[in-house]
């Protein structure tokens, strides 16, 4: 057959599920009882090398009545749910520049349960992002830099970030499609220009993108062919707006015998899908094609339905007069 | 910004609205009242330029009383839709291979509204597809060769049809991901594999894609990149299983002044949300993942889903044995 489906995820892939982190951003991270067990026990038996369960922010600045447990990854939640960690799957957690606390809230990784820091920051917050990373380096951690909304950087702004970035202890740097506005083809050329600057030091590369136009499965796959070695998926695309990379399609592609898809699909039946008849809604929509066309935060798009609305055109125009500005 | 968001159509792109004729498919051709020619508006206002509305297939048989009008697609029924035809928008029908008597049941181009034939076969009927698409060359019309099916097909097998489809009088050779299980990087060698037999006899190439992976619209666009110039869409991605490249995406991407993207927008939120609404459903599902992952035809998952069972691991077992047969 022409399509002989031979693939394979090569030496290095690691496969990160974020959807307790990027699906939390749409239900204020409250999961039904028993959700995150379970997505550890479907991780950890399809072979996910990493699992992020959230976010680490400080509780000075985020009220805890609003917000689920993994708005902050206490150290005894994650504890609850892995047990005594037998999978081998690593723990990440995100940390916001300016939104956590580091040296009073992180404790050092041999007394922690957390593998990773991933730093989210944007291109004009580097140095602070890279007091970070070196911050949790030294504490022990395995960190990534997840430089957001690059789409709107020009390609000397991107140049200057990935160079802090690269300079700094960090182990993976990643290529951030914030508003699900890129096309494969600025995929490529993105992995190019993080990958001057990244390999020479070292440092790994990896892919979060947002379904927008229905192309975050098909950027990941694109940056994997590129030598993209961190790939980002959340199962059923759970995530904030048009949500991500859908973890059975990217499994399902990487045709390894490292990875299973069998757990995804029966997390799926049993979790996403009573998720999602609760209310819970994410995936692509109209406006999200709309915010993605235009390189616009998506948060227009969430207003925008949450409003009830389907004035697609009266939309449009707005999204094309805020570019503008 | 980095994504400049400077694209355009490039000088010969066709933009292929399939709308009713795949999405018939879905509803049996059972279309709303006023449906199709608020399409046709919206399509022309659009700047689409072909669109196909449905099949043209034998009376004798297929049942009148189980189809709607678009499976037949009587000249009558064309016009009262397009009236004096004043957009110059193209309008084109499908017939496969055996389903129509196209002696005795297509007339002179001059005298139809019609202006192509998209011939729809599989590879092992390529004498057939000829004889067709030669008898409607001879009456006039623009003809199109769909090879359906073909990553199932050896790279042999496929070559060998080329060169039937490339030696007869057809204008356009479709490269159709039947099953939606093709990637951008099949996409990519397919181009080369058909333009190396059909530019050398002077054919243009399109490209039809399903969205089993939801790859439709990232497969089109790379096609597109790769110099395809027939691109297929149907509104809002309707068509069988899971649907088809969005035409919402498509225009969108294209950025070119030749098309507009708000009569899509405004028929997706009068017609599209409303069929939706009342219960014909499309679009991506994990059956149809599992399906185009190996490479199965969709029927399978439409049948799972119509029996209302979501035992997905049972399936892919299914599929997987059926692969092996």
């Amino acid at each position: 057959m022409f399509n002989d489906n031979k693939r394979g995820a090569g030496g290095n892939v690691k496969v990160v599920d974020a959807t307790l982190r990027d699906g939390g951003i749409v239900n204020s991270f409250f999961f039904p009882a028993g959700f995150a067990s379970a997505l550890y026990a479907a991780n950890s038996e399809a072979g996910v090398d990493i699992m992020e369960f959230g976010y680490k922010v400080s509780k000075k600045l985020f009220d805890i009545e609003k917000f689920g447990e993994w708005k902050f990854c206490d150290e005894q939640n994650i504890r609850a749910v892995v047990g005594d960690k037998k999978s081998g799957m690593k723990i990440a957690v995100m940390s916001d520049v300016g939104r956590v606390d580091l040296k009073n809230e992180v404790i050092p990784a041999d007394q922690s349960v957390i593998d990773i820091y991933r730093i989210a920051t944007y291109s004009h917050q580097m140095d602070e992002a890279a007091k970070m990373i070196e911050f949790c380096n030294k504490m022990g951690y395995f960190t990534t830099c997840n430089i957001m909304a690059i789409s709107k950087d020009s390609r000397g702004t991107i140049k200057a970030a990935l160079e802090f970035a690269a300079k700094s202890p960090v182990d993976v740097i990643y290529i951030v499609d914030s508003f699900g506005s890129l096309y494969p083809d600025d995929i490529f050329r993105l992995c190019e220009l993080y990958g001057e600057t990244a390999y020479k030091y070292g440092k790994k590369l990896g892919i979060h993108a947002h379904n927008n136009q229905q192309l975050a499965f098909a950027n990941t796959i694109a940056a994997h062919s590129a030598g993209v070695e961190y790939l980002d998926a959340t199962v059923s695309g759970m995530g904030r707006g048009a949500g991500n990379c859908y973890l059975e399609s990217l499994i399902g592609y990487l045709r390894s015998p490292a990875y299973r898809l069998e757990p995804v699909l029966r997390f799926v039946r049993e979790h996403i899908k009573p998720l999602r008849a609760s209310g819970v809604e994410w995936g692509y929509d109209v406006p999200y094609l709309l915010t993605g066309l235009y390189n616009a935060h998506p948060y227009a798009a969430i207003d925008f339905l949450k409003a009830g609305r389907d004035d697609y055109e009266n939309f449009l125009r707005e999204i094309k007069n805020g570019q503008k500005k």
